[in-house]
């Protein structure tokens, strides 16, 4: 049986999504076969334009028709469009994968999980957090998981751009508390909360998040909107940091930044637990640096060899792979989810467990003292 | 004229500084003469040893008469002992140079400032903040003053060790909030603080530091007594984070921690601003990473170049300065100051800010909430 | 036009160009339409096998039919069937393209070269040196003609594997002088003299490799039979050695190992210039560290820019690209200059010119002195 | 009793041992007394502020009455002052401390070395290579002797520095073949030559250095004299690389140069053996890199701990030492076989062996073939 796909949206995600896709059947063949079928959007010429591009066998302009027809429903839209084509989807019994933040509100997430819990634990409905399906963090997941690190003491996530430090960069969706949510916090911290919720959120580690402290900071308020005299105001954070007090005493500090002068796409992950140590680098994603039980230093450990996680469908040790490699991994685990009818994770739970810490992040930040995520 | 010095404390710090002064002559022959005059201390045998080693003339078990005899007065002391005698000397107007942190409480920080104040400007008070002695600080300050970093946005530090991670590690007057004040955020973040400060404390850069959001943990609530069944609680913190706001908009994350498994003087600091960006580590103390306008990575500088601070006092470029040469270059700048009758920064001044700083971490730490600095 | 393409070899080289050629439609539009149409091989089920998973639509065990038949040939066989095929298929005409090093013996080097230059300017013959086609190569190779890094002093190039350091890591063909040709040398080292040729070999830079002085070392001279209790002799090189003496006055080194402990793929090049010196490791393929005409130090640039070579083709910044990603960039290079019939580089004379290295470093080792590649 | 040290030599290495005699009481109390007697030298002026400043007694401008009359003699000179004072030295039966290398020429250091020999085993006779007393070297030496690397396959050995890349830095004494026998080769390569006999030197390990293959540059011939429109010949290479065949069957490659654009004081040492490997750095003087058997990557080891070697002198773990901590600890151990009348390695015999080393070097560029260290 070949699985039906439908995916709305075909700029940066629709492309990664789809070139993960178009790999599957030549380094993970025992992937369900799938058709890009219908590519959605609004701009038909644009759209039909990447259809070509993408590899898909239709466009459409309408979603309702689409969530549907289709097998699986990918939702790589603008953040504004997660929720309701989602939930009607999942409404629909069609297994669902929605691009994070999974919606700008922490209302939005909580109707799409509600709506994953209705459509049954058989439809999958994923949270494309991609950052759990580098080799490298799967590798420290095994770690930890195998109490290499001991009891957790410290955490640190920080996720690094510059792209708005120059206050003449235009305005865009992103600055826009309506349709993006939030801004850095949003974006760029959602991959870090998941990650550490990921990492060390069991309950014989970490813990859940009880507690944060949050700071947001918008340095430039308005920005030039392209091709014109006007500005728009940014509604929305250029920064934020957060302090985190995990359930099993453990404690964490979060940052995230469009403005930190010379950092591309900058995330990076350190734990320090009573046996061992380690720390991660998205600009270096095939390596982790690793300190374990006797060690006296980190190993920087090339995670490239045949059974690391992943890397037996690729290349030999050695032989490094990129950041759209993650993408294949997660399409990979979620196509065989829908195809075996089993749960996929990260869920749209896991993506509204996110999403409750940065809420309670922002509304820490405007309280000026502590809170426990709802 | 030759100046007579007395010390007060002979372990590490007592090591630190009689070294410091001893190689002063050949390194900085405009350094004012010195004697080695005094050594104070209670246990007479231990004193008398030390004094033979660190090569001081004389040693006494009664610091009331020192403080008033001697030309300078060096407080090495552990922090409680230093409040009293430092205010003695001063009052006395003896010069006076103390470690840090100045005080185990705000208060006692307080009357020392105060004593400083009244023993007037020529009578230089300084609080032993060694790493802002370190050339590769130096350079990055006069960056910073340079305005090559443009606005500052981002500010980061931490003081990273691990000698506590073992629960069965003994307990120390550095447990104790008696003796010491607080844990880690006194011993280390004081000299995070400092830093910061120096750096980016200036009104045309960030400014100071307007509110704090602190957060204090101790993982291990009681220690062995060592050579006894005993043990006895620790009652200061073993690792801290803070979140701060600067007065012209910069955010800054902070944190220290005596449980960062594999860190054993890991102290860096980040700054990012508009124009610049860079990253500094104790453990490198030789290294500072640049990234300046128009640069698409940050530089790894050796700051051993002879025009680089305090360089063409050692050797040729690429042979590169310890961690002890921090002391020499205080102790130089110090006595200098002594010598001509002028200010000398770090002051208790400096010392005091420092210390409102921690303050306003610890009580934010309490009252789960924002708290301005007094 | 589609151009059908044909293909010797379907282990790890055949699913490098593979995946490549898959990859062209979606990332490089204005790449030449071609169609995967023949794979060759011996074992019928195996090719087969791959044929599927490769995406080829037909088998041949029968390369002679083949060559004539497809508008393109590649030949990614082991070393000692590089010769024939690709001979026979320039003979008739058909566009080739080789996997390095071109062949075992500089004879047969020289014979394809040959056969390259009497099939024309229009036919293009390449050698896959992939790793030219590393965006961080190419802006290196930019720096130099632009000649920020003025004139050439010191040249260094080390290609660090330890796969066999293992004395009973069983024996291949790679270990045969029959099969193989040379060792690390070839299989290693023919990748590092391209790149030394690429980067510096230009008449205003280094200029062309005038002496040679080898050292090769066979550390384990035989090697168990896999699933036998026989064991077969090592004939080749497990690590090489080699000094360079340029036309222009620079001096280099070059070494490659398959014995280097802890290792996997670790290709570098170091180059030190009048004005300014660079490095690349290939296990960090996005980086080039750059020091520029008054940089104190190292700029670790992260190659990811837009502007950066290829790119713009890929992901925003700061997403790193793989290994992998060099085929898809050569198989674009290669395929419009089939599609244009003009030349290609690296060519077949390319390959020759390194294989004369080679071939000199062998000779050197073996005459104890420096000798001039032919 | 208290030994009287005579010092020929005030400028740099002058400087480096009388600071590395002056704190020795502070920092290694069982090391002898000592009194720094007398400087000698030929400006009486400047000679009289050398020996305020670096604390000696008296002055001489004729070694020949200073080397029967002292207690000990160093030798600090430039290279081509080495042999006659150090011979008459020793001829008096005066232990006798040589700064590297042991003589411009071979039959100086042959000559020497005989002095030496003549003198007997309770006249130390030391070669001052400094940096085996780098506590990462000897915490290097103490894993290679424990066998921890296996069987020795690779060793890496550079020296870089760049002062002389700027074709109008002036001519001076090293540049001139009378004066220093050779140019980096002498001057670098003896630290290089020297450390790689002492990791990898034993029968056990590499064991001896049986043939060399050498190459050596001089990038620009002549130099302006300071002062004056003249210019002067260089008559030493710039820079030189070397292969090695050791008798175990090991590899190496050398290399030094004044001309590489960027490095200051970039010494560097890499060895991988069977089991394992291990890098060092001289601008990370207390870091050492190892990769033990199991190990993934390597691990960067600060080597700061209390009973690494040297440590516990001086600081707590993470508080770094200088390039010229080397001088202290070498100083410690020649002055205790001084005063113990045993033998100190490196010797006469050591600095000799290296030179026959730079020699064959020297030979095997001259005559363009591999030649045995004689």
């Amino acid at each position: 049986m070949t699985l039906e796909v439908g995916v709305l949206g075909y700029r940066f995600m629709g492309k990664a999504h789809a070139n993960a896709m178009a790999r599957l059947p030549m380094f993970f063949p025992d992937a369900p076969d799938i058709e890009r079928s219908v590519l959605v959007g609004r701009d038909e010429e644009a759209l039909s334009d990447a259809a070509d591009r993408l590899g898909f066998e239709s466009i459409a302009t309408d979603w309702e028709s689409v969530v549907d027809d289709v097998d699986v429903f990918y939702n790589l839209g603008p953040n504004h469009v997660h929720a309701e084509p989602s939930i009607a989807a999942l409404e629909a019994g069609t297994p669902t994968f929605c691009e994070k933040p999974l919606a700008p509100t922490l209302e939005g997430a909580e109707k799409m999980a509600e709506a994953a819990r209705e459509a049954g634990s058989d439809v999958p409905a994923g949270c494309a957090f991609n950052y759990r399906f580098v080799p490298a963090i799967q590798y420290a997941k095994n770690l930890l998981e195998g109490g290499e690190l001991g009891e957790i003491h410290h955490v640190r996530g920080r996720y690094l751009q510059d792209w708005l430090v120059d206050p003449d960069a235009p305005w865009s969706w992103r600055n826009d508390e309506e349709l993006a949510g939030s801004g850095a916090l949003g974006d760029l911290g959602a991959h870090t909360v998941d990650l550490v919720r990921f990492l060390v959120g069991d309950d014989d580690l970490a813990g859940g998040i009880e507690e944060v402290s949050g700071h947001l900071r918008t340095f430039v308020d308005k920005r030039p909107v392209e091709g014109s005299d006007e500005t728009r105001p940014v509604t929305v954070d250029d920064a934020y940091s957060a302090q985190l007090a995990f359930e099993n005493g453990a404690m964490g500090t979060l940052e995230a930044s469009r403005f930190a002068t010379g950092h591309k796409n900058d995330h990076t992950i350190e734990i320090q637990g009573s046996k061992g140590s380690l720390r991660f680098s998205l600009e270096r994603l095939n390596e982790l640096e690793v300190l374990r039980e006797g060690d006296r230093g980190y190993q920087t450990v090339l995670v490239t060899d045949e059974d690391d996680p992943y890397v037996d469908h690729w290349w030999p040790p050695g032989h490094v792979v990129g950041w759209e490699h993650t993408f294949v991994h997660e399409n990979y685990e979620f196509l065989r989810a829908v195809s075996e009818g089993t749960g996929f994770e990260p869920s749209f739970e896991d993506g509204l467990a996110a999403q409750r810490v940065l809420a309670a992040i922002e509304e820490s930040d405007d309280r000026g003292e502590w809170v426990s995520p709802p």
